[in-house]
């Protein structure tokens, strides 16, 4: 048996909302009548966005939920993807945990691995995805009824969905440039390594959310590509933001140790600016709030109001009282590393 | 502006097909009634599918033209694609031409860019493309009118389209291998460095034939998939395909000046393990030569007839007058290798 042979051994897999899964030339979906497609690709490099030994049922588990957070953002429901595969070698130790992480997740939402390609190379995945959501929803003008960046009005509340932070939070632990207690590495290394898409509360907030983003590249560059498509500009709260990153307020004499520790600036970078949540920010007219709760409970997915959308352009970061607070680091690198990226 | 804007400004483009095109978390597509979408996607590595120096304007078009030879083979309609893009830097001299020769075969197909990603890391593309094809078509039991790898009857006719070999006997001159005279060398280089995907004739070939594939890996192991997915085996004559590549007839003196400079295993090994043809190869009944005459003139795509297939399991290589031939090449290295690809 050829080594790709093992490659195909641990991929192909029924395929039966497909029409035609792995093996021909192209694979085969229809759509139901009246769906629309939601399409979204990401590629993950090693030693780019993963380290090259991280736990491959950990990275198969990730290169999908990636994908399925961009689905998540549309409010679309997941139906299939397609893996591209290159590979130093066809290593079984390596591909027998990869396969069931991804498989893992892709049972999880219903969605089928539908085709691909591998070949040899630097270790990189990339990842298409496939999600349907109805042409036409509450709005009846609207060409889509999938959750759009560019549909946020003035004066809308802007929420995100769980916490954020962590995730960058347990990289720089990895990296080494700084020290976690054992407990909250290990919370916050779940979060970078297994990011939960969160593809029910997506489904949940169409008709109610009137824009919505994935926080992959961090708070401020995903909220901001809200704002360019919208044409529009925020206040955030930082003291609703603050609180987000779990591992602040899990430390053993609370948020004040962590900023002791750690420099008030940390917390700031990491909520704000930290990337890799697979968190959803996402607006909603304040006439919204209970049906935005009622989207939380059903999709068991805590939310939390942040902010709110203004007419005037820029992002704005208030205390409290409203007052202005600048950013107390230094530099906003990932934040514009966040915008270097098309989609 | 950030460099990676430079991407964005390339790569960013109206859409009227999609309902959504590049710039939100997903792109959307919406089907026609009765539509099928055929979707396939390939990965290309620098060093190993194309040399990192290669003409980038003539590298954006392989990508995507070996993307829309599977939906060539699928008879499918092109739609639109996705683009996934490591680079090791964003360089403007690179990317220009790039997309140039990406936008230009997509214009030519009418095929719309509608999202991707962008990263830094060893040179990759891969594409991810999206075709149409009517549900129903002539067999109203069949689930779908798409040509498949699988519908081969025995008995069936064997065709390809184009010449065979010349794309392999290109990349042994441009690695060193043999030496080709210069006229027969451009001509063979254009082969390889700028296919022209056949959907015109995969389009023409639906309801016409009964099973295809492209021939990205080389006859034999393209065949081969055809032979392993509908369960037969075939008679393929080698008067029929060595006379396919177009370098061997076109040397001056002949094939016989061919074959005496570089052996004649080497026209062998390139018809039918060469690799990068693009062309199809596709079986349909005798009783639809008149129709396959119709599809290769509406298409203006010559095709070859070149065997037939058979209940008896196996590839069977004949002379002129039906003699067993034994293949003069030693090893089916590529042609094994050609058989490492999941779809």
């Amino acid at each position: 048996m050829g080594e790709f042979d093992l490659i195909r051994r641990f991929f192909t897999r029924a395929t039966p909302r497909a029409v035609l899964g792995v093996g021909d030339d192209c694979a085969l979906l229809q759509s139901a009548p009246g769906m629309q497609m939601a399409i979204s690709t990401d590629m993950l490099v090693a030693g780019r966005h993963f380290f090259a030994d991280t736990d491959p049922q950990a990275l198969g588990h990730k290169a999908l939920a990636v994908n399925l957070s961009d689905l998540a953002a549309c409010g679309a429901r997941p139906l299939a993807f397609t893996l591209a595969l290159a590979l130093p070698q066809a290593d079984e130790a390596w591909l027998a945990p990869f396969a069931q992480g991804l498989l893992a997740l892709a049972d999880a939402h219903g969605c089928e691995l539908i085709g691909g390609d591998t070949t040899r190379g630097p270790l990189t995945i990339c990842i298409t995805v496939f999600g349907e959501v109805p042409a036409r929803g509450a709005n009846p003008t609207a060409p889509t009824s999938a959750l759009l960046r560019s549909g946020a009005q003035a004066g809308d509340d802007i929420y995100v969905s769980g916490t954020l932070g962590d995730a960058a939070l347990a990289l720089r632990a990895l990296q080494g440039t700084l020290v976690l207690p054992t407990d909250a590495l290990a919370a916050a290394r779940v979060r970078l390594e297994r990011p939960e898409p969160r593809v029910a509360l997506g489904r949940a907030l169409r008709g109610v959310a009137s824009a919505c983003a994935d926080v992959s590249d961090g708070l401020l560059g995903d909220l901001g590509h809200i704002l360019d498509l919208s044409g529009l500009g925020a206040e955030v709260g930082m003291d609703r933001v603050l609180p987000l990153l779990a591992a602040r307020a899990q430390f053993p004499a609370g948020a004040a140790q962590f900023d002791q520790q750690f420099g008030a600036a940390t917390a700031q970078q990491c909520v704000l600016a930290g990337g890799d949540d697979y968190e959803l920010v996402f607006c909603a007219a304040p006439a919204q709030r209970a049906a935005v709760a009622q989207a939380s409970a059903h999709s068991a997915t805590p939310v939390t109001r942040i902010g709110h959308m203004q007419a005037a352009p820029g992002l704005r970061l208030v205390d409290g009282f409203g007052r202005a607070v600048a950013p107390q680091f230094a530099s906003f690198d990932h934040f514009s590393a966040a915008r270097d990226r098309p989609t």
